[in-house]
């Protein structure tokens, strides 16, 4: 998983149907609380009502889609990319890097 | 997913059989409307009716092959990225970045 | 999926018992006809007939084994790359890069 | 899988149901014992009882959740990545790059 | 797939219970027989027998599990990398780049 920035959002009225109900953020990788990581933004569902602003946790890949909202072992939904969690903290070699 | 903009098509009349019924399209990612992200392209199928010059929501990976015309969940076919949605407008720090 | 040049051949009389009757294709991606994009190249299965030079659409990833060859929605073959057509022509933004 | 050292701790009290009991371990790719490779740091759940400094052996992909805490088969749970050995020792041509 | 040269092992005496038999080795993608593609290296599972200082094919991502040793299409093991072949010669534009 990487830690990511909530920085906006995307607005699609035509979508898979699948997808009819997902909320899509655009997130960011972040190192620490204001320094991102390059300038990769990529596009992400949320599952755990994460908002603009938020630092949150992001699993890439086809296990993306094994996320609250979908969750069916068998049922694979058209993602690869979702917010399963809001970070409170992280530490890098004892340091803190962020905090809420 | 990521956002991108439709730039090309691909004709392929020897195909995997699974593919033989999908439009092939190219697109590249973009930052902002007429932004492209560095050089890369790639081919994905679409399921949403997307056409030329449309900005539009790509998956990559196992799962873009859970989309609209394949959809079954048990059920692989042989691609790694499906157009999933029709881009409105999405914004980044509270600034639109392409409105349709 | 990603548009490539078939560039060489691997022969490999040991390998994964799932393998034994893959032709195993060294490709390269290209951006138009004679313009390869950087110096990767890999190797994929083949499911559709192609040769030495064709240029060819590979899909990479877990789904590159739902191909013609070992179809089968529940199976899984450990391949991660597997040619799944073979490109008559491509065009972008109007213009042919490629015409076979 | 990729051989990394722990170097912090992420803590989100609001995550994925999934993830609830999970310990959520920041790791670092490394080339030997204190060389890091490059600056990519990432999120890994473990299952294998890791903690701070251990060198370990990470899996990435839909395949991490296949660890010991979740496995099941059919069941798929949002990560990417996750710790599936505490390393001893390893060694390029011949020469010892890391030792407990 | 990629081609590789198998460079070292790794010895880790705490691992998943799924990777206790399996051979870590840790091997690096080349070009020709003595050209190293870049410097990144990483740990592979091996199923065909294979040893230092060989040059061999290797499958990575969520199929690499779906080999020799664990073969059965509904199991999932921890790994993201496998040998699945070892090369006897591979040639590029008809030029041999590697013979056993």
């Amino acid at each position: 998983m990487i830690i990511c920035k909530v920085i906006g959002t995307v607005v699609a009225s035509v979508k898979h149907k699948d997808l009819v109900a997902s909320k899509l953020l655009i997130v960011q990788e972040i190192i620490s609380e204001n320094e991102m990581k390059g300038k990769d933004l990529f596009v992400a569902t949320d599952s755990v009502g994460a908002g603009d602003g938020d630092v949150v946790l992001v699993t890439r890949g086809s296990n993306a889609c094994a996320d609250g909202s979908f969750a069916s072992a068998m049922k694979m939904i058209p993602i690869d990319a979702s917010i399963v969690g809001i970070v409170d903290n992280f530490s890098i070699d004892g340091k803190i890097k962020f905090r809420k």
